[in-house]
């Protein structure tokens, strides 16, 4: 029989210095893995500290979420890094959040990239072999969070290196498996009760309701809600509230 | 008996991007110590971990190098940070160089600051206080290289981490004890027999002439080269040749 | 008699890449003059062009608003840099943001110091020197604006560049005159009744109520309301229903 | 019958607070043109005021190269920017450049793109039209500086903006007439005669020898040198000789 525990997952830390992003206080209660930005597409060292503190206070699993070197594009810009550079920006993030979460007395758990470099990772495979030696280099214990079903998941099996799957509570999926691009209007998902659904029938069925009504094979065991939609405080609590009708428990992390 | 080894240390891996800094492959065969800059006001994380694999291939002893966030000033303009902030700051870049370091084999043995940062430190308790702060919550197994005889010293020794007294080879010392102003002429030793005689002197007799000819005690385990100085290859070997002389051993880093 | 033209301004323009601050759109409407950030404390190319937009639409006043290189402290970090360089900086600043603006048919009419810049500058001559070297080299044309009765406003005059003495709104004024400190519950208005009070008896009679009572004179066209006081839009809505009251009219930009 | 003025370009100002690149003071006597870097990929303010002074002095003429917002990469790396806050990037470095170069009694009089930027323009006729859109949007009296025969030429053509077609005298060749790329040996030409013999025959008939021993017809104004090629002082020098002896006299700046 399948295991009911679920990971709901947010990405958190980001504000730099004065510049505020997402919604973090009002998020922490209802996810149990947060990935922390690193420094490089957002993230200052004390809002990581704070956001380590914040993590560890709620007892929130805690994820290292490094991106490309590129603040002014909240490293969503795509870019082009030889792998010896890149597998080093990577190490040099994940080090400092890994550094930075035992001296407060927690544990990095798992490595999610950001943005661009997660796109990049999932539609190619030196992408993520560059990530994985990252990973391995620093910590062969850690997890890697990324796309269920993607070329992310397959390497990692063959690394050996445990892998997250997870799915998007709040993006609509094209037929071929894909995220609906951002440029188009129904791409992400406002009705929690949608968002809701596309959870369960992810969780409980390993299948998604794609944007053309077709149904996709997916297992996940982690679930994305982006903290910069406005609806994800609402989708949060209606996730929260349909989980323990189905009796379905949320990951706890153990310390 | 006092015990004859003695160190030298030079800052390390400043470069950034296609940004040259130093001659780090022609000193460090003749170095025991190298500080290695941690991304904010030199260095980016591939030129750091291309600078510890240098240090561990020469067996030179590792030492974290954090600056200000200040990569247009080199960390040489002083800046007011906030304790908490700075603590971070100081944190997040202590362990990125630590698990780099780590993931390569070796061991991060000492923290130096840098720059506007370890002269802040040098007259302020309140400074000095932020950065053993920052290393003991990194790890309380690091040492602490700071200034001879300064509140560094002093707060170290409060704070029971081991401390490395600095003193430098290429500088001229005031009658205060304080280094020469950069701006006056004399500043900068650049002839390799007056360093020399300036770190014998004070490794052996626990004395340094300064420059209006008056004695100073002063005693120090590890000396200072800096890299940016011209005449830094040709220190370096006659204090080689000097040291040889004297029958004093470089530290050696044990792994 | 005096002129019963009063101007409002309010830093603009602050947002870098994904991070948002302030509220730009909301506060447009209700001010005279806009301070623009440059890049370097805040801003980035994308949004200082488009507050520029906002700024030719809504026919306010553009000045450029120069920070220390310091985006992560928001350029409010006290910093020290040679005057040469920190000359280069602002000449820098202020070129892009007039280039900018004259790029969308616009004219750059001032330039205002950002945050720590701005309160070394009320301390210190040579401080403000540089920027109004700065100023003169770029455009001769360009007012300067700065606090009312400081070291700014003497040394404007001294070098014939003219001046825009501006007085705080929702800022309470020690009996010395200077500001009282952010770590004071009482620094910031935001009871827009008092804040109006506070305007109009400087504008119209020419005096602050300080913390303690006692009553300053103080001459000011300007009056800076922060764009990141909670409080900014009601208080700019009730100071615009007392000017009508009291017929005075806002600066208006002509073009 | 042809003009014969020969342009020598090569890329200035690069150096970034401590991190120095390139030999500026060694080059200028040498060239016509320089292209001086506008703070992104490299040059800060100080660094760009003191290469436009030195130009000035050596009545060189003044272009601005922007690049992308890529300190780390020295704008090397590909990164995919949207149209619109492209445009505002290159806007507001060309405004910065062209604002010093005025205060110090100069003229902008060109503009040519960076490293990665000038090598997806050369391209892709999007990347270039932002490019053009830009230029024209800060002055369009600046002429555009691109790669001979390139779609910039055409398009700048289009867009009834002056080009300067440049080739490069110190790179090799392909038969289709892209540039040998840098991962291959023999790429960069180190060979003072060779580089001499490239520019000569481009200049005086209009073809290249490509590396095949091909012969690809190609007409160009100007020729770049990279400053970062050691062999640049000797084949600047090498050029020089063999100019007089063709009697062809270099563009002189009129101020």
């Amino acid at each position: 029989m399948k295991q009911l525990r679920i990971d709901i997952n947010c990405d958190m830390g980001e504000s730099y210095g004065r510049f505020s992003v997402g919604n973090d206080e009002q998020i922490f209660p209802w996810i149990s893995s947060s990935n922390i930005a690193c420094g490089f597409h957002g993230g200052d060292p004390f809002h990581i500290e704070h956001t380590i503190r914040l993590a560890l206070k709620h007892k929130v699993r805690i994820g290292a979420h490094p991106g490309y070197p590129d603040l002014q594009g909240f490293g969503r810009r795509d870019m082009k890094i030889p792998a010896q550079e890149l597998r080093a920006i990577i190490k040099y993030q994940i080090a400092a959040v890994k550094g930075l979460t035992e001296s407060l007395g927690g544990r990095l758990a798992y490595v999610k990239p950001h943005g661009a470099l997660y796109n990049a990772a999932s539609r190619d495979a030196e992408e993520t072999k560059v990530i994985l030696q990252a990973i391995q280099e620093i910590d062969s214990g850690l997890a890697f969070m990324g796309l269920a079903g993607s070329v992310m998941q397959r390497l990692a099996k063959e690394a050996q290196l445990p892998f997250i799957a997870e799915a998007f509570a709040d993006r609509r999926y094209e037929p071929d498996g894909k995220l609906m691009s951002r440029s188009k209007s129904q791409a992400v998902i406002q009705d929690p009760d949608q968002a809701v659904e596309q959870v369960l029938s992810i969780f409980l069925n390993q299948a998604v309701h794609c944007s053309d009504g077709s149904v996709l094979p997916m297992e996940a065991q982690s679930f994305c809600i982006h903290g910069d939609n406005p609806a994800a405080p609402r989708i949060l609590k209606a996730l929260d509230t349909a989980l323990a009708v189905q009796k379905i428990e949320k990951l706890k992390q153990e310390r």
